[in-house]
Formats: structure tokens, C-alpha cells, sequence
């Protein structure tokens, strides 16, 4: 069965009319946590406190959780609601947002479309994984209408995005904190999970007023994310891309942190795109060593992301501005229409899989 | 006396081996209000629960203070601890923290030093108040040491910054929130009070790393505040600088928020420097309605800064990167030393005040 036992992703739910709990998703049910293991730190509306707990306690959960759906079945029957009895809320409280840029084909790509004389990537971009800071306050869970934003569009205009993207990304949500002056310990100590995020972007705002502070209007009205993070536990892990030159030795690969992801990019329905997670350039363990280089702390909930995810085939770009290159070569559907950028009344969903795991899925529709 | 009944900043501060709980400053004590008013929510570690109260308490609470430091004195002498027996720690709860870079003089200073072959203001700059967001899970209370950053300083090249700078700089404080969806409403219906804040920088760091998306661990290791916040209606407020062009619809001034503050920069208890916030190009009502006009909503706790507070002369300039002309001509300290950067163990202390209403300090010392 699909959402089985190798699966088992977090999430925050609440059968009508009860307060939101953490459940774990086993098929098309939610096993209510805080009842199965009489555990209160599954009845906070949240998954903070559990992500807390650190690395020995999220492994020790899913092995007991494995246990309780075989041979306690019967005892944890009860405690198994059936999904369409439930709503999804936000699975975590986000601390800081960050929003990294560790495609290759990506950045090449918008350094084409902006720069087409110069060289696509910029000097700094083989040496670190370029990120900024974005909007947690922000940051809302699948099925969140999202309002197409006003703004500038360059001097002197003022009006709704003509360009409203997506950028279909994975996003790590840190579980243990870390201190403020040293770097943060090793990967698997301090990240939890996975989740799926949609970075929402209207690319005239975004390019007028970018320079030299980076993207802050045209990304800050909405991001996305899945109601499931998947444990890092039950994802296939994989060697990284090669990387030249070598990166420093804060950077240096001690493990294998690339993740064998496939996303998959739909338009009301319709799949335009499937990029592939294991060909970024920058993996995880990477961003994490850069974001906590300096000395910055790490709080529970906070998200980082990859930034857009694209591959090098046309098909397999993650977001529309690569797609439609800019714009100039739309998208055509099979119902005739054709994208450029996005309509009042679109719905974007970006799903993906690791093999038999599923991490669900981000949707939202423009309104 | 200074720190008299029209100043009387928010803080939060506890006796020893007291709990942390919300405080007035009045003279050199703290008027403990959650024993003086008997309302619990001065009982709270932190100013979010009373500044989400909004607009009409604060004025209300304001003046109920003032009544009982006068014509009530003997009941409420009481609840007056002197400073010198209490700790004070951060006052509120950051949610998002925004920087902006309102300055004319500073924007156009770094052009200078930057690009000297070229206009010293980008395009956008005199379109909207350019802004980003920075790390709210590193922002501390005065006093906390702050430790050099390491970080890539350019290509191949790893170490402790050599350009550790500061930013002087008011910082904004919501109370009240605002819907994702929709522009926030007036200022003084969402923002609680001023606070000092230093936004310590690492320049080579910076330098490196901020293209396209932005400075971001040139930043992110340190974001210093002040204690106390000072209420917007204990602030003197003047006309804002006249702006050409004229700004677009959204980002006209409806009222004076023109601030008449001067701060006051030390290094090392000698003043080097007093920054004018007056004359400000981008004042505080249009740096919340950019911030919003794309339906960003806003959030307790949330912390918009001015960016550098930069005037004309030389002795105005609120960072060494100016200060200094990157380096290449050092401040002279009365004691013979010079400083182009900071060095480990130098303290800098920004102070503020409007007429008679002082807004304290922010401090920090490199460790």
C-alpha cells in the first residue's frame, strides 16, 4: 500500500470540532499520536516540542510507531481516523525562513534569461550556496488561496503582478537548536524533516527592486508547504552531484545527503514539468553547514529551502520563468490553453516521490 | 529629571531570582506594572501579549501610568525597584525582522565607495524604501558579547571577518497584526514603540556573497537592541524630508512620522559619531506600507529597522564603512589608537534621544 509502514510523515490535524493534535499518516488514515502513545507532547497544536526532542527520540518514535501499526494493530485500530474526516493545518511554527538557490540548471537559466552576454553564473556561485532570508510570518500550509500581489513594477507603476510564478523546492525543518557563535553540529542532529514548498514569486516586482538587497516584495506576500514532513529516516539517500572546485572544507561532504526526489509540477491538473531533486548542486548538509558558518543560531522550526529545483531537460524546470523562458515560449495545455505566467483561478500542485515514499503534496490556487 | 513621565519606555527585566516580567522605566527604577496595575499581562517575559493589545490600551495604559507615578505615588512607590537591582533582557518576542535603507546620505556613500565610476544611487532607490529581511533568531538584547564571524571572505578564501562593522540604526516594533491578503492600516494603529538596534556587519563577508540575493551571513550572525522600547507617543515627530519624485499613492505620507532623534555612536566610550534621524529620506508610515502593500501580513513581535542613519557631514555617519571610507582613512581616537574596523574587545554603544525623551542604549563588545 502506498503511505505504508517505510513511510509514517507528521502532520497536525483535528477530526471536527476537536483541537489540533500531531498524527502520523499510515494509508488514507492519521494515527493520533498523543492517544496510541500516550505521549502529550503529540497534543500540542504543533510538532515543535516533538522536534525538540532531537534525533535519538525521532527514531525511537518511529520504531515504536511501526510497532503499534503491526503487532499492536488491534490495540491501535481505534486511534486510526480515516483522512476525510480530518483537516490539515500548519505542521510546525516557523522560526526563521531561508531560501537557498542550489540548482545549477536554475541559476544558469536565469542568468541566461537576465544576462544573456555575460556569464550565466555569477563568481560567487560554484564557491557557496548562495541564500537569503525570507518572510516565516508568511509561510502557510496546502490549500491556502493565494492573492495575487500588488506592488511595483518598475518606475513609477504600481499594479498586480502580470508575472506570478512558482518555484517548486524542497524545504528541511530544523528540530534542534543550536547556539549562537558556533557552527551547528552534524546534519542528522538538527534537521527533522522534509517538506514540499511552493515559493510563490511575481517576477516584475522581484526584478525592480532587487538590487542590491536581494528578492524582499516579490516572494514576501506567500510561500506553501505540504501538511506531511517526511522524516529524513524515510528518505533514500544518495551521493551528491560533483562539485568544481572543491568547496571548503566547512563545506566538504561527510556523508551522503543527496536525496533520490522526484517532483512533479501540475497546472489545474495538468503535469508540466518533473524536476529531479538528486542532480542538485548544493545538498542539504551543505546549506546547513553555510547557514550556521558564521555563528548563527538554529531555532526549532526553522525552514530552510533549496531554492527552485530544475533539471537539465526543458521538462524538467521547476519554475515558469524557466519554462516559458521569461515569458516568450508559453506552456500549452492540452485543453488548448497556453501559460505564460499565472491566471486568477489557477491551481499549482507540486507533488513528489522518493521511490515508494511519498511526501504528499503543496497546492494552492490564485485568487 | 531624565527618564521622566513623558518618556517611560517598556522593558522587561527581573529582580534576582525574580521571573522576568514587564516593566516602565521612570528615573533609575523600573515600575513593575503587573504588580502596580494588577493586570497579568505585565506578567508575561515579553511585551507581545500588552502590545497586541493595540492602540487605544497603550494610550490608555500610558496615562494610567502616568496617574499613579503622580497623584497615586505613595501606593505605587513600592513597585518601584531601582535598576541597579535588576537584570534586563530582551523585551519582546521577534517574529519577522526587516531592514531597511532609508538613508539618502548612506545608500549614496556606499555607491561612492562601491561603484565610483557610477551614479551612486541605484535606479529603484529614490522609487521605494529598498528593504530585506535579516535573521529574527539572532537579534539580542544590549549586552550580549558578539563574536566575530567567520565566513568566505572571497574566493577560496576562509577566515574570521576583517571588516567588522556596525549600522546605527532605529528599529520599528508591531503590536498589532495585519491579514496576509491585504495592506496593513494606519502606522499608529500597528506599530508599539522605537527601539535602538545595531545590525552588526561583516563587509568582506557581505561583499562576497550578495549577489543576487542579498547580504545575508554578512549579517545573520548579530542583530543588537535595546532594552528599553520607547512608546511612539513619547517621540517628538516632524515632517519628512522632501522626496522627488513624488512616491506613488501607497507610499504617501498622511500624517508627519518624521522622527526628531539623535543617536550617538562609541566606540570604546568615545562618541565618533551622531547620526540625525530627522533627516531620513524614507520615514517610518512609508517603510510599513511597503512592507505590507503586496499583503504581507504583520505579526506581534514583527521588527522593521530604518538601515543605516547616515546625515551629511562626516561626523554623521552611523558605520565605519563610511566613517572610514572602507578602511582607507582610519577615525583617530583620542587615546592615539585608531580604528578602521572593529577589534576584538571594543565595545560600541549606540545611544538616541529626542529633546528630553532618551531612548538608552544598545551595546555590544566584540569577543
Amino acid at each position: 500500500m502506498s503511505w505504508g509502514l517505510d513511510n509514517l510523515p507528521y502532520g497536525v490535524f483535528s477530526p471536527q470540532g476537536e483541537r489540533p493534535r500531531v498524527g502520523v499518516r499510515y494509508g488514507d488514515k492519521v494515527l493520533d499520536l498523543a492517544a496510541a502513545l500516550h505521549d502529550e507532547v503529540f497534543a500540542a497544536p504543533t510538532l515543535n516540542p516533538f522536534m525538540a526532542r532531537g534525533h535519538t527520540a525521532w527514531r525511537d518514535t518511529r520504531a515504536l510507531i511501526q510497532n503499534k501499526l503491526t503487532s499492536d494493530l488491534t490495540v491501535t485500530e481505534p486511534h486510526l481516523i480515516p483522512l476525510d474526516r480530518v483537516r490539515l493545518h500548519m505542521p510546525f511554527e516557523v522560526a526563521d525562513y531561508v531560501d537557498f538557490y542550489c540548482s545549477l540548471e536554475h541559476a544558469s537559466n536565469l542568468g541566461r534569461i537576465f544576462r544573456p552576454d555575460a556569464e550565466p553564473l555569477l563568481p560567487n556561485w560554484r564557491h557557496l550556496p548562495v541564500g537569503y532570508h525570507g518572510r516565516a510570518g508568511t509561510v502557510v500550509p496546502s490549500g491556502t488561496p493565494v492573492s495575487r500581489p500588488h506592488g511595483q513594477l518598475g518606475a513609477g507603476v504600481f499594479g498586480p503582478t502580470a508575472k506570478l510564478d512558482i518555484e517548486a523546492e524542497l524545504g528541511f525543518v530544523v528540530g534542534v537548536p543550536s547556539e549562537q557563535g558556533s557552527a551547528a553540529g552534524a546534519f542528522e542532529e538538527h534537521v527533522f524533516g522534509v517538506t514540499l514548498v511552493n515559493d510563490w514569486s511575481a517576477r516584475d516586482i522581484q526584478g525592480w527592486e532587487y538590487v542590491p538587497l536581494g528578492p524582499f516584495l516579490g516572494k514576501s506576500f506567500a510561500t506553501s508547504i505540504s501538511p506531511w514532513i517526511t522524516p529524513l529516516e524515510a528518505l533514500p539517500r544518495v551521493p551528491g552531484r560533483a562539485q568544481d572546485p572543491a568547496p571548503l572544507d566547512y563545506l566538504r561532504r561527510r556523508d551522503d545527503w543527496g536525496l533520490d526526489v522526484t517532483l512533479e509540477v501540475s497546472i489545474n491538473g495538468e503535469v508540466v514539468s518533473r524536476p529531479p531533486y538528486r542532480g542538485m548542486y548544493w545538498t542539504p548538509d551543505q546549506m546547513l553547514a553555510h547557514l550556521t558558518v558564521n555563528g548563527a543560531s538554529l531555532r526549532t522550526g526553522d525552514l530552510f529551502a533549496s531554492g527552485t529545483v530544475s533539471g537539465e531537460q526543458r521538462e524538467e524546470r521547476g519554475s515558469l520563468i524557466e519554462l516559458t523562458w521569461n515569458g516568450t515560449d508559453p506552456i500549452k495545455l492540452t485543453n488548448g490553453d497556453t501559460r505564460t505566467f499565472l491566471k486568477n483561478g489557477d491551481t499549482v500542485t507540486i507533488r513528489a516521490t522518493a521511490g515508494e515514499v511519498s511526501l504528499g503534496e503543496v497546492s494552492g490556487t490564485i485568487g
